[in-house]
């Protein structure tokens, strides 16, 4: 038997993976996505295609929303599709992609107005942890509703209530913020390593085993170790991050010294063709500043 | 039966519960500590106790130093007490308190001059991996050495060979660069999820499932929220290693601006009144610079 109907914009990289738990959940699930190629295998798994966002929200108890930008979650919920207007009073809107705070105020106003229920639902943990259902989900909104929603969320990770709307866009920007500058530092640690004379590898492993214990030293720190720098998260994405990050703390009026380096650097990184590269190119940057960038490296000097 | 003989030189906070695990896995031990009362305790288990560093490592087969500074292993073994020229050839001279680079090197080269093994050995994970025996041991050294003194690293925690003398000393700073600038990142982040509205203690919670995830944010993050300063690691040793770490960037021509960030933010903790402050209240020196310092703050304006 169903547990409710649930409709899904956007079956990308995430919103794939994430449409396919809540199917094995089992959620009736109708899906919508901008190119028709890529839910194909989430019907064969069950799920419904709809041609519009319209159609694919019309008859559902909730949506969840993951496109690629604040702009186009706006774009196909209040703009050209007008998805949100298709919704049932008393549905359930979830935003799940990572946008900014005002956009996610902005957008819950706009789904109150008309009587739908509104949560920021951002995630941290990419595409292996959408897979596997393990996704850290940070939601915004008022705490009835996110009882409400908690079969679904649960149905793709871990949920913990932020506070108000907005806030679990902020939670993931501050994520962002974190992520950004542990990547900094943790390619620092390698350079100052591998410089020194000491293998940057046996490194990484002592330091995995105390304090300096970090996910990104973990999995990026391999990443560095191993040059491999094929996108995972691309720097350009990650300097998006932090000008996000950066706008909301101008309108807090906070100098965050760290964030605004982090900027600095992905920014440098991306202006000298790392734009594509995994965000652990951030040690190419460093090496690039620092006059030991390797001949025929993927980064322009 | 004795498994070897094993002198302790400084049996402080670390060494002290370091000795212990040596003699719970069956190692004769003898202590010396510059104050008599901290060596007691070891005595009821079995310890030996010397008057002189020089008697403790007379009769050893490995002598492990855990002393407060560089200068001070300097002048334990090659000053005033002369502990190495008392050593028997051959012995195996471990210094695992945290000293620089030059200065293990150069303790290194006095060693083997007069015929000693020597490894730099410093340790992460503080006293309560040190109590647990599960600490990162980081060893600079001739593998052969490394080998040789496995059992008695393993006591008291995971050893990782990084390479030649000296590079555990400098695995030991690049440890230091990344809890230094990860506490850094981890205050910015939770001052703005604080500014932002959101409850800091979700957001760590949040935070801890996905790719931000650090030993910092899950210690140094509740010691924050807790706005329990007590040291843990006071930020006047932080400013010693942030120091110690630029000076080797500085040897090998690198810049590394997080590095020098977190320098500046820590020493400015230390000079509004912050130095005996565990080394999260970097927390209130943002808050500081922000001008949202509370009233009645551990911290002078």
């Amino acid at each position: 038997m169903s547990r409710g109907k649930v409709a899904v914009l956007g079956t990308g990289l995430m919103g794939a993976p994430m449409a396919a738990n809540l199917l094995a959940a089992g959620f009736e699930v109708t899906v919508w996505n901008r190119s028709k190629e890529k839910a194909g295998s989430l019907a064969s798994r069950g799920a419904g295609l709809a041609g519009t966002p319209a159609r694919a929200v019309a008859d559902a108890d909730t949506v969840i929303v993951m496109l690629s930008s604040g702009p186009v979650c706006e774009e196909v919920l209040f703009g050209e599709h007008d998805a949100a207007a298709a919704m049932r009073k008393g549905a359930m809107l979830i935003v799940m992609s990572s946008i900014g705070m005002e956009e996610a105020q902005s957008l819950a106003a706009k789904a109150g107005a008309i009587g739908l229920r509104w949560l920021d639902a951002p995630v941290s943990g990419g595409t292996p942890a959408a897979a596997a259902g393990t996704l850290s989900i940070m939601v915004g909104g008022e705490i009835d509703d996110v009882r409400k929603a908690n079969p679904v969320l649960s149905a793709m990770g871990r949920v913990v209530h932020i506070g108000p709307a907005g806030t679990g866009a902020l939670a993931k920007l501050v994520n962002q913020l974190l992520v950004a500058s542990t990547i900094v530092a943790v390619s620092e640690a390698l350079l100052m390593a591998e410089k020194g004379g000491a293998d940057p590898a046996k490194v990484r492993e002592a330091l995995l085993g105390g304090f300096a214990f970090s996910r990104i030293l973990e999995l990026h720190g391999q990443r560095i170790i191993s040059a491999n720098f094929e996108p995972g998260g691309p720097a350009k994405y990650q300097v998006k991050d932090t000008k996000a990050a950066l706008e909301v703390a101008e309108k807090l009026d906070l100098d965050l010294p760290v964030l605004r380096l982090a900027d600095e650097l992905f920014s440098s990184l991306v202006d000298h063709g790392g734009g594509d590269l995994d965000h652990s190119a951030l040690f190419l940057e460093l090496k690039r500043r620092n006059g030991v960038l390797p001949a025929g490296s993927a980064l322009r000097n």
